[in-house]
């Protein structure tokens, strides 16, 4: 199979690829907003200039518990989402069995969307196991890749 | 249209793509080239080993404004520069019209810009404009991907 | 030379890069392993529910020498890594010559190879040079996209 059906709306597999990278994004953005909600909330921004907005007179300040815990989160999502999301591009043109890698591509990503969710409401074992979701669909694709091009 | 077409320098929306995906990435690099000078400047290392380089008996800290507030921004890059990069290749394989494609890539991009320069001088709501700038492109593109490949 | 050569396993270009795409991923999957093994080792968990799986009555806390050196090696992993990888799979779609492109895109990633075994280690000047290694190929290849899209 050439690049020519692999990267197509007609192969599964990217669809699932392209799909849940979309999804994937559009996560990681909201945590921005859930960072700045929680900066309005508890007047805790990091630089003097945004204090303004709240329209008080603060100082920039760290530490507020709500803000890091979703930047805990955000950062995470840096480790782990994006090297799904780099990884998965060339595992699709591995051109791998459509069931398997449809399902790997899913749990990768529904595991960062538990991930996020635990984080944020301090749920363990949830927040352990969408970690290790994403990390085992990650390093399934990447070995993946270097039996594919070695 | 298939990828023959669209990954192709004769294509405007591809071109526009890799031609601001570098443009971020050497962007981001810089980061990194204005934090070690900050780091230099006001002798503020953040490990024991590095404070050799200063030709004095340092001792690693923390904290110091001027590093921290690039550090701010790079953080912000990572958070949002990334994501931009990686949906936009998918966006270009929408296959989307040329004018409003390249203008949404150049915004995103654009827009980075003028947020690290905005953050680097503490201007607001500049920082604001660049930060929301960059996030309309890429969930513009994001949306896109999605109805494209669902 | 079309996309139909150029991503395609016949090409030592492409090759060289999914194949060092995917051990780069790996290895920053690594640093994770690393942070949670140092966290376990020195009981220090930034949050109150992850202190349960140490087994003792723990409260969360940060600032462990250990823990924040991996962690300092992991983002410098997200701020070089993955912009090496963005813009590598855009150079490659340049269809550089190969004996250059193969060996700049090794030396980007074996240069983090470096890097994160010398920051580990607390060595310098071999840090700097990991460092630099793959900062040297990333601009390269940035430039290359530049001068072969605008």
């Amino acid at each position: 199979m050439s690049i020519l059906e692999t990267i197509s709306s007609d192969n599964d597999v990217f669809r699932a690829y392209a799909f849940w990278t979309a999804v994937t994004v559009i996560k990681m953005l909201l945590m921005s907003g859930l960072t700045g909600k929680n900066r309005f909330k508890n007047k805790t921004f990091a630089n003097p200039e945004d204090t303004g907005f709240a329209g008080k007179n603060l100082k920039a300040k760290f530490g507020d518990e709500d803000v890091e815990r979703v930047r805990r989160a955000h950062r995470n999502d840096l480790e782990n989402c994006i090297p799904y999301m780099i990884i998965g591009l060339l595992y699709v043109l591995t051109n791998p069995t459509s069931f398997i890698a449809v399902n790997v591509i899913r749990i990768g990503a529904i595991s960062r969307i538990v991930h996020t969710v635990a984080y944020l409401n301090a749920l363990q074992p949830w927040r352990a196991i969408g970690f290790f979701g994403c990390v085992a669909a990650t390093v399934f694709m990447s070995v993946q890749v270097l039996m594919a091009f070695y």
